[in-house]
C-alpha cells in the first residue's frame, strides 16, 4: 500500500457543490481523466487521489484534505510540485494551504544540511538572532559592491547576500564580482573577528549554477542564495545534494501569494528540499503577507520534524532598524533579520549603521 | 543606451495613489531599494525601471506600462522572469498583463525552432487543424500505455503525448515506457500512413532531461513535452538550444492564473523561449480561462514577430469531440486540438473514436 501525502486545499465554494469539487481536485491532481473508464484496480486503489476530509470554515471557504499517492511523485522535487498543485494552480477557487508528508518523502529529500544549528555554529552565535543584509543596487560594478560589502562587514554583521536581482550581467559578472566581494568580506571579518559570511546569488541553468558554486568554494565561501521557483525545484534539490558543505539560503521571488500559501511553500516545502534559511516578505513591509502567515511560516520552518533539521526563518522586505525589538518579540531569537534597502540608504555611514544594527540585536539577546 | 522591455501591469488601486504605486513597481523590479541614496549615474539613467504610461481602465484598475532595462536580464531566461515579475508576484494588487520585447531579447532566445510550419510539414498537413491526445492514466504500466498509444495511432491522429503527470515513476519508468510507446506508435503509423508523433514528458533536473531527449532520439522520436514552470525556464531554453532537431510542446502546469496573464506567459513568453506548440486550458472546459483570454493567447502565439516563428496554440482541458466545429470556428485552422480524457473514456472503441475525431477535423478543413 502506498503512503499518501495529505494535502490541504482552501476551496471557495458552497455546501451543495463542495463534495463534487473536492473530488474534481483529487482527480485533477492524480489521474486527470474521468474515473469511470479506468479498469485497472492498482490505479483505482493506489493512484487516484482520495478526498479525506471537508471542513466548512464559513464565509464560503472549505478546508479540503486530499490524500495523494506518494508513488505518483517518483520522489522527485519537480514532480512533487506538479502533483500537489500543478494543474490546480490554474483554477482560481483553490489555494494549496498545507501538506503532511509521510516519512519516506522527507527522508528522500533530507531537508537542510546545516539548518539553524549549523548556521549558528558557523557564526559562533549559539543563542541570539542572526543578522543579514543585501548588496544593492544592481547596475553597480563589482568594485563598488566589493567596497560596500567590505564596509558592511566592518559593522560585524553575520550574513551579506547578493540582491536577488544581481545575476550575471555585464556590469558585475559573477566571475568578477564573487572573488572581489569574498575578499573584501574576508578582510572585514579579519578586523572585526566576526566570521561574516557572503552569499552570492546563483543564476542560469544547472550547469551554470554548478560552476558558480565551484567558484564560490574556491573563494573560501560556504553558502549561496538560490531562487527555487526560478531555478526549478529539481535544480535546487540537486545542488543541495551535490554540495553538502554548502548552506543554501532561499529567495521567494516568483512565489506569488494567490495559489500556494507562503507558510507552506517557503516554510515547509523549501525546508524539506534543503533550505537552510528561508527569506520571506515580513508583515508590515511592502508585501501582502499577514502577521499570522509569517508566524505560521516561522513555526513551519522551525518545528520538530524527524530527520529534518530546522530552517532559519528570514523575514525581509522593507524592514527598518526601528522594528528590531518588535520583530524579535514576534519571532523570538531563532530568526535571521534581513535589513537591506534602509541600511544601504545610510551610504557613507554604513559601517557604523551596520554596527548599530548588530548591537541592537546583541543587546536584545542579553536583555 | 540600453533598450527597454516595455512591461504592462494591471494594477488595482485608486487615482490618488496609482502614480506612487507604479513607481514602487518600477523600483521593485529593478534596483529594489530606495532611489534617493543611489549616486551612480549609470544606475539612475540605465537601470532603474521607468514608469512610461498609466491608463485608468475604470473599476479601480490601471494599466501601467514600465520600461525595464534589457541589460538587467543578462539575456538569461530565468533572470528575465525574475526581472519582469519575480518579487511583484508576491504583491496581490498586480498582474503581469503583457510585455513588448526589443529585438535583441527575441534574437537572444530565438523562439520555436520548428513552429507551426515545421509541425505541419512533419505531419504532411499543410492547411487543416492538427489533432492530438494524451496517454492516461498515470499508474498504468508501460505495456498498457504502449497498447493504448498503438490503438490511438490506428485512428490516424497527429500527436500523442504523455499525460503531464506521467514522469519517471516505478510503474512506467521513462526508459521502459518511451521505447515501448514509440514502437507501438510507429507500427500504427506504418499501417495508417499518417506520420503520427509521440511526445514523451520530460522530468527531473537538466541532466535527467538531457538523457531523456537522447533516449527519445534513439527511439526515432523528434518531439517532447516539457513543463517550463516546473523545469525552470533556463532548463527549457537550454534544451531548445541544444536540440534543434526536436520540437517542444509546452505544458502550462504551475502557471497559476492570478499573477501572470496566460495569454502573455503561454502565448508570448513560452513562444519566445522556444515552444513549438503551447498547451493551454481552453474556455468552457474545467479551468477558469475566458474565451477572450484564449483568443488573445492564440493571437500572441501566431502573430507576426520578426525572426520568431509562429507557435501552435493547443487548447485543451476537458474538451469534447462535439466541440470541434465550435473550436475550429473560434480558433481557425492554425491550431492543434487536444482531446484527452473524453477520448480515453471510449475504451475498446478508442481507435474508431480517434478516427471519428480525425475525420471531423479533416472534414471541417474541406467544408
Amino acid at each position: 500500500m502506498t503512503s499518501r501525502i495529505h494535502v490541504r486545499y482552501l476551496v471557495r465554494g458552497d455546501a451543495k457543490s463542495i463534495a463534487a469539487r473536492a473530488e474534481g481536485i483529487a482527480v485533477e491532481q492524480s489521474v486527470e481523466m474521468p474515473v469511470e473508464p479506468i479498469g485497472n484496480p492498482f490505479v483505482i486503489d493506489q493512484i487516484i487521489g482520495r478526498v479525506e476530509d471537508i471542513h466548512d470554515q464559513g464565509n464560503g471557504l472549505f478546508d479540503v484534505r486530499i490524500g495523494l499517492a506518494t508513488i505518483t511523485t517518483g520522489l522527485e522535487a519537480g514532480q512533487l510540485l506538479n502533483m500537489i498543485i500543478g494543474n490546480t494552480s490554474m483554477q482560481d477557487d483553490v489555494t494549496l494551504a498545507d501538506a503532511e508528508f509521510p516519512a519516506e518523502v522527507a527522508d528522500a529529500f533530507g531537508g537542510p544540511r546545516h539548518g539553524l544549528a549549523g548556521l549558528r555554529e558557523r557564526l559562533r552565535a549559539p543563542v541570539r538572532a542572526l543578522t543579514a543584509t543585501a548588496l544593492k543596487p544592481q547596475g553597480s560594478s563589482a568594485a563598488f559592491l566589493a567596497k560596500l560589502a567590505g564596509d558592511i562587514a566592518l559593522g560585524g554583521i553575520d550574513y551579506i547576500k547578493d540582491d536577488h536581482g544581481i545575476a550575471n550581467q555585464f556590469y558585475s559578472p559573477y566571475a568578477e564580482r564573487v572573488p572581489a566581494i569574498a575578499e573584501a568580506v574576508a578582510r572585514g571579518a579579519a578586523r572585526t573577528g566576526v566570521p561574516t559570511r557572503y552569499l552570492p546569488s546563483l543564476n542560469g541553468n544547472l550547469d551554470a549554477m554548478r560552476g558558480q558554486i565551484g567558484l564560490a568554494r574556491s573563494c573560501g565561501l560556504d553558502c549561496v542564495l538560490i531562487a527555487p521557483l526560478i531555478a526549478g525545484l529539481a535544480q535546487f534539490q540537486t545542488l543541495v545534494t551535490e554540495n553538502p558543505d554548502f548552506a543554501f539560503m532561499t529567495h521567494p521571488t516568483m512565489s506569488g501569494t494567490a495559489r500556494i500559501r507562503p507558510s507552506f511553500l517557503l516554510g515547509k516545502l523549501f525546508r524539506m528540499l534543503g533550505s537552510d534559511a528561508t527569506v520571506f516578505a515580513n508583515y508590515g513591509g511592502r508585501f501582502g503577507y499577514t502577521a499570522e502567515e509569517c508566524g505560521l511560516l516561522s513555526r513551519f520552518a522551525l518545528q520538530d520534524w524527524p530527520g529534518i533539521k530546522p530552517c532559519v526563518p528570514v523575514p525581509a522586505g522593507g524592514m527598518l532598524l526601528e522594528r528590531i525589538p518588535e520583530m524579535l518579540n514576534f519571532f523570538g531569537t531563532d530568526v535571521m533579520l534581513l535589513i537591506g534597502g534602509s541600511l544601504l540608504s545610510t551610504r557613507e555611514r554604513i559601517a557604523a549603521e551596520t554596527a548599530r544594527y548588530v548591537e541592537a540585536v546583541r543587546a536584545a539577546a542579553k536583555g
